[in-house]
């Protein structure tokens, strides 16, 4: 069973209309209903103004799958608390960062980078591109898919070369994105996605929910590798 | 003229006899000598009990590369200094990290892992083997070169997959380590660099010399880009 | 079910007197032993003085992870069979290089590269340190594990840098080596697994056994995608 | 001084009317006047019908880098004379394959992949984004620069992940291409830039003209390694 954990920053549903109309109740819930009556996974939400976070206790500690999503609050997820989250993954824990997460703390201290961007909100049309049709976060995803409105996200990407670039979008405004890329880092992988502002219904497109399905097993704890520096006093070979 | 600018913790040196012994100036006069009477470069150093821990100003301003030499008291360096010297990574300039280096904030940063790894202090002997002699850094480098007595780093070095694996290190006591590693992040250039331990004669080795000399030359930042996150509000193609 | 073909020189078992006392039926049995009694392989072997390299007909088609064992003889293996391995490969078929299988056709194909190393084969120790204890392949395996009488091989390794380095090996003669390397190509994947000359009883080693069949797991396919280079003549988009 | 060879399949300039009438001494002569006054530069170009394709002798001993455009006949380049390419690859020289060259025998067997991909020429609108502004072949090239009428080349394009992707392309029509991208292999640089159809006056574009020089200086050899397997039978450690 996969723990999935899902953290929203859960604010623009609060304050933006089209938002507010599009996820009624967060982009939490509509995230987790990616994995309704999926046998493999177990599914909990987070919210920014829950308490530390909803990341408290022992949630990280029993989860196998971390999901952010987070836009204009970033500062407020406290400095420990996106530490404690880059460790997880640097022991096993899975990460798959969402769209405007490029600026998240815990995506942003993993990838050591500005993960800054060009950027433009019209509603343009976004075409994905499949560069990795073999790859498990592909599955069942064709040669390409379409977003009609979508927020335009561009080069040049200010994020190490990925071990492995999944998608490629090209925006109707002239521009391109590695908007699916895949890296190990320490124990633990990450994954980002860019589709999903929003003010657009992206997260109820079936081939978005098929990637972050996907995304989700592939990203999975397999261990748990805790910090260690360990001093070997006693050499393995003679040394003379 | 590229402008070097050599940052040494400087302490090990006051306190521990072998160090004292052969530094006893420091590390940093050592490692700037490397580059005397090579007109190509120009050196400054800088160590952590000078103001601002000699990086103050515009002396970040005014480098292309950075050498970083420190150990045991990488908490004293101020998180905003480690912030800065980040930036100014991903905005262009190289950075070299030496031996225990590791473990400095300023290549934690960049690397976002935790870079631990094994070791043990006995003074034996490491081969480092040269993987890439095509490559700018191991000119005039053989097959592979030694150090009678070494510090032991060994795998597993908790570092993202390297852009290209420079340098495997071989040690008498059984361990293997990637002791020489490069990566782009952002605009700029970083290689580590392991062997260097305060305790034996290394940074008199004309070979180890020889490395950093040719790693200065080839982190040296050739651009200077800021930080930007440009909205591009009117598309280049017209969107309808 | 994991379709699993071995491919096996099977020369040196006939005339040299250690190979033929180690694996008297040949390696081919003994990798195939591996997957006994596990459900979710299915095992075939073949060899190259059967007709048409045992790879005939539809073998390829029906195969999922190819191991390949080669040595003095890669001369004999057909360009035209390499080329329909390397593109089984390239379609989604793993392939598992072992040992000498590093000069092998298929192998040097699908790399690109010389593929030559140092070697030396007086039975020293070999011990094999574990980069990636997250990685599937090596699942099980611990810190490192050592083999008492080895065949060296050392770097310079003339490969492409691996997408993941999955071991170093040690040996007691002073080399180093990249002894599990990983790839993806095309739509499939290769490992490249050093152990196991045939004067050593290394393919009856625990620990070298289950890498192996972690490695089939990993490498097996998951899609066959077939060459094509579609003329798009209507564009997506329309073209002003 | 930096010794170019050009190579130029030298056909379609003859048969097809856009080509002759945009390109009437070939190719070639456009390509080499890139370098026309660059004292850093010697250049030498040979084609197809040329005896021994016009790389016989010393040519290739001769060359730091090659540049190399082909495009429908690249079965009459004889495979000996494209694995004497490839090998002096992986020795030290530089590749640059333009344009249809990713079809090359040369090309494909560095890379090892079908080099597969998809095409339209309708003369559609290009704009190559520059995603490594830090990098020695973008020096003076800016966010991207566009070409008026070019063939689509699009993903998925079966190559190797690139060490770095150096551009990406926007295609009118919809697609998105890598239109630039970089591999180490052996002591060799090579480098993709696809901007570069027969029918179009690609060649005499300055931006293209800038990044081939660029890459032209990048990928120059700065050393000759030749293929070597020693066998050291002499260990450097008393192996016990």
């Amino acid at each position: 069973m996969i723990r999935v954990t899902i953290w929203n920053e859960f604010r623009d549903e609060k304050v933006e209309a089209e938002a507010a109309e599009l996820y009624p109740d967060g982009m939490h819930p509509v995230l987790a209903s990616i994995f309704a009556g999926d046998e493999r996974f177990s599914v909990r939400t987070a919210t920014l103004d829950e308490p530390e976070a909803g990341l408290g206790g022992s949630v990280l500690d029993e989860t196998d799958v971390l999901l952010w999503w987070g836009h204009k609050h970033h500062d407020e997820v406290p400095d420990e608390l996106a530490r404690r989250v880059q460790s997880r993954v640097l022991e096993g824990m899975g990460l798959i960062a969402l769209h405007s997460a490029h600026f998240s703390k815990p995506f942003k201290l993993l990838m050591g980078t500005h993960c800054s961007l060009r950027w433009r909100r019209i509603g343009e049309r976004e075409r994905v591109w499949n560069l990795a049709p073999s790859h498990p976060i592909t599955a069942g995803i064709g040669d390409y898919f379409e977003l009609d409105a979508s927020e335009m996200y561009g080069e040049r990407f200010d994020i190490p070369e990925p071990d492995q670039t999944i998608f490629i979008s090209w925006f109707a405004g002239g521009e391109v994105f590695r908007s699916g890329c895949a890296w190990q880092r320490g124990n633990g992988r990450v994954f980002y996605f860019s589709p999903g502002d929003q003010a657009y219904p992206i997260y109820y497109d079936e081939t978005v929910r098929r990637v972050i399905l996907n995304a989700s097993e592939w990203c999975a704890a397999r261990v748990r590798i805790p910090f260690a520096v360990p001093n070997i006093k006693d050499p393995i070979e003679p040394v003379t």
